[in-house]
């Protein structure tokens, strides 16, 4: 393959999310949308009008695998490990939704066979790919921020119950994504606890607190069942803390120069300590799809054999977090270690 | 002591929340600022250019126990048991700031001897007298809500550290008193995480977690590090969520009519279950001042032998409860029975 | 044509609203999208892809005259007269985007054409069509907000300057529209004033009051310089207030149940006036489309000859005032008869 | 009097603002609450509860004209003049209520007796002295928000009628003030128009536009009849735009560092303008209590002989703005020139 080639990408289901994936990689100048693979003869037909020359097939047989480098799996999770194992062993990069898989030792399985096979394995994990927390992400690694100290994120709101799965599944997966991005530390424990709604056997609301090797605190609270919404994460450092609200259409990110000061070790015990109270900022985000960074993320990726930021690998410790949890949750709260 | 006479109360300490009790007793015609005692000659003073006629002494051995009927201690929590105690077996009726002790050893001995001595013991769990939480009360108690679900609170902003207690005694003891009030269920076990900051060796954030007999959830959120402060509960129930958002002016209490319908046990297994939207009702809220509700309330529950909404044994529980989350914290949130 | 056949509809312009427009006449099962007319051949491939049994032409010369019943005009200001008189000659009913004209000779003279050809011509007023207007059109006329007493809109934000207009076209028309379809009184006179920055010669900002012949008060700002962006309205009655903010996801329409009260003449000059504070209610909002719901009732209005809700002749009344504003402005605010 | 005595300073008028300005002149060090005028002996019984060592009389014939150098008149806007022209013709410096007077011929005619007798006259327009205000002023002084463009301010609430007088002379009194002190151009003409609730003979909700000789825009919108509360300022310039919103607790001002941005004249007539989005800065305001800071620089005015920043020459003018916004509401927003 020439460097100058377009990566040819194959899409394989064009549900919810699918079209957008579509859009993006067609709009690439460094890729192009090889083919598009769905089980509804309808969605086939509306790729169709949308993107009249891509090829179309109804099941993963009738791809011809010399037409396409690499693969995006937009299905359902339950099918992400075949899946994904079935392109990799033919030797495709792979791209798929989060979450990688519900089972950490297939998601395992996946990430050794990418390895040996030499092939990109990357995860959808959208979130990291926005302007927000790429932001996040610069105000953390530039020291502003002084030493982490906590996170703190709120996904609630009125859900879609999905019956075969809690809601950690649907919503914490995106907090640990970001988390894992921004922080590059290591889970010791998940303590979780969880409400059951009487409309399903599974948490429809649960909280997850994370303990990690450097004493940093991690709280995340997700819910089906409030009618307010609210998609918010607080990050706090000694210098600084930052909001991420997802919610806001002008503040998305704010900047808040307030920390707690202490001048010597006796204060701890023997005063109040004081607070620091500063200016806020409002950084101006540029407009960036984060999906189309994402795509020419996992490009370059492919081309220069780099780990993905979302990678596989990373993607696992998420996995292995959410299983966590759910064995918390059914211990109420007891710590589950990693 | 002649029905109409109004009750004579002595006040023991005149700090922060002092004046606002001497006010309420002052301005309730039941009641009778009897005394007021404080170490600091300095509030002395005020107390004598603010309620020139009631008497004032540093200390309580200086009081004339023949000239009050009842006490309130508004001192720092170390000194409760023992003030508490010794006018307990002065035989005087107590009402004492929150938390009514630091332990819940000390806090069971003083339900006991008020119990033996026929007194009232009742505790400054103020948030129980605002005019938001009995109107949730009201909700809770009329059926509209359905069956309750779950209870969430967060109560964080940029606090002053207080050394030598965590963030729980300051701030979880608020929602653990609201909480008591609105639902009268037993807490079974608590699971707890929290964070340290540097600068001090107890938690400054923490999330805690309450398992209840019938299956109800609960998730207090507490913080001193959160430069956005937030003062919210959402109260969920089958058919309507309450949301107080104390930090509104206007719109504190807010009724969802909302709820996750189920039409038959299958749905919950099967398929997307519905969550319905209704409108929302921001109902207009008095303007009484929860400390004079208080005050009268204690006067009565005197008058009339009743149990206070807020009494000690109440509390015990609440103590209670605060030690279990300080256990499970050092467990990494283990569950704690009670 | 048979009552059962859709209305056969060309669409004049495939612009920034006109794909919308398209979407929702080929969604409708009582229209059908006849041709689609543009000046951009670029345009009109992208008809071809989304609605490919539609035929296209580059100018209305090009059309088949006995292939469509109506037309839609969306297309810059300029030229809805002269197209919009050119099929009400040709016998065809019309739709066209707002404003109706720029010039209100032009726009009586439509009017006047269609009622003596008995054609349905109709102004894209959107907002006459959404359900949160429509919501408040059902308050005003079931008369429990009172008498009203004053209307206030703020349309406010850092717009993209039009060189060739005042910033009154391009905004103040939304608010005229939703205020002439809610209360049916006539304007008396005009009084405006307005702001302009250097970067143009027409004002960027605009304050326009409006006096009725009944005392009614209405005011509007609208403003291409604020950093702020504001989509308010509020509707003032003797028994309740609705307020109306578009930029708001889940609370569109908050009704107030607040007032002032006076019991008799005397109060209003010896003493103060108590107003009264009651519940809030947000009413949940459907989720229909304004635009469907306009296309619809097009249909209804051309089949049944009724006249439309935002029909042209009330459209006059808008222009008129429009440019009453234009002229009161030059006169730094003098009243302007209509 | 000696350089290092307390400014000697009687208060007339102990009712609604009363209090506050005793605490502040005797909380100030080189200020003297000599004594206490006013009409209620209640409200002098509570004044000697809260000045024990102040002296109080019911008029201000009582008052001993050796014991004081200067007075503040906090009594009803229609005893301003009186009270005024007495204590100057007295001899004694005199900080007055807002406003002024109500009638700009005997706003003149005090100012000029404080000239002729060499005394300071001073009005107490708050808001100059808040650190919101300030702030506004040091950006505008700075040259960092470029030209100004426009002010436009929002000062509506539910609001008691005061059945006298009209809501201008209430809230846009405030407005007024503020921006005269942020801005030192003249006003040349008055447009306004305002609306009649059927419960006074005065407008209760009212609109101003101000004509300055530059060309800035200034429009302020009052009203007693929403249950909305606004109080929100905005200024702009070709720079930067700065938000005033004086119900934030947290964020009252904001500097948006946007604008608009216009290469060549040509692009006014010829193309669509950019406009630029940048960061928003949340500055960190101090504590300061605004009348302390009045109460000091009254001292400081009469110490040194200066004018003050609200000193009656520059309330001259906002009393005949208010003056000419009357006038003009009466015909209906024809302009008044000043």
């Amino acid at each position: 393959m020439a460097r100058e080639d377009p990566l040819r990408i194959a899409l394989i289901g064009f549900g919810y999310w699918g079209p957008n994936i579509a859009r993006n990689i067609a709009g690439y100048p460094q890729a192009e949308l090889a083919a598009v693979c769905d089980l509804s003869p309808q969605r086939l037909s509306s790729v169709s009008t949308s993107f009249p020359s891509t090829p179309t097939c109804r099941t993963i047989d009738d791809l011809d695998a010399s037409t396409f480098d690499a693969v995006v799996i937009a299905t359902p999770t339950r099918t992400h490990y075949p899946l994904a194992k079935y392109f990799l062993e033919l030797g495709k990069h792979v791209l798929v939704e989060k979450p990688l898989t519900a089972d950490s030792g297939e998601a395992c399985e996946l990430v050794d066979l990418a390895r040996l096979r030499d092939l990109t394995l990357m995860v959808d994990h959208t979130f990291v790919y926005t302007d927000a927390v790429r932001l996040m992400k610069k105000l953390v690694d530039d020291g502003s921020m002084g030493d982490l100290v906590y996170f703190d994120s709120s996904r609630v709101n009125l859900g879609l119950f999905q019956p075969d799965v809690s809601v950690m599944w649907d919503l914490a997966v995106h907090d640990l994504a970001i988390l894992d991005y921004l922080i590059d530390k290591r889970v010791v424990s998940v303590s979780a606890t969880g409400g059951i709604h009487h409309a399903s056997n599974h948490p429809a609301v649960a909280a997850l607190s994370l303990e990690f090797e450097t004493g940093f605190f991690a709280h995340l609270m997700v819910s089906w069942l409030s009618p307010v919404k609210l998609r918010r994460i607080l990050l706090g450092g000694t210098e600084s803390t930052v909001v991420f609200d997802d919610l806001s259409t002008d503040e998305k990110i704010k900047v808040y120069d307030s920390g707690v000061d202490i001048s010597s070790p006796e204060d701890a015990r023997s005063a109040l300590l004081n607070y620091r109270l500063g200016d806020v900022l409002v950084p101006r985000l540029s407009n960036t799809e984060a999906l189309r960074r994402e795509i020419s993320h996992f490009v370059e990726c492919v081309r220069q054999g780099r780990e993905p930021e979302t990678s596989g690998r990373r993607a696992v410790g998420i996995v292995e977090t959410l299983e966590a949890a759910h064995k918390s949750i059914a211990m109420k709260g007891a710590p589950v270690r990693l």
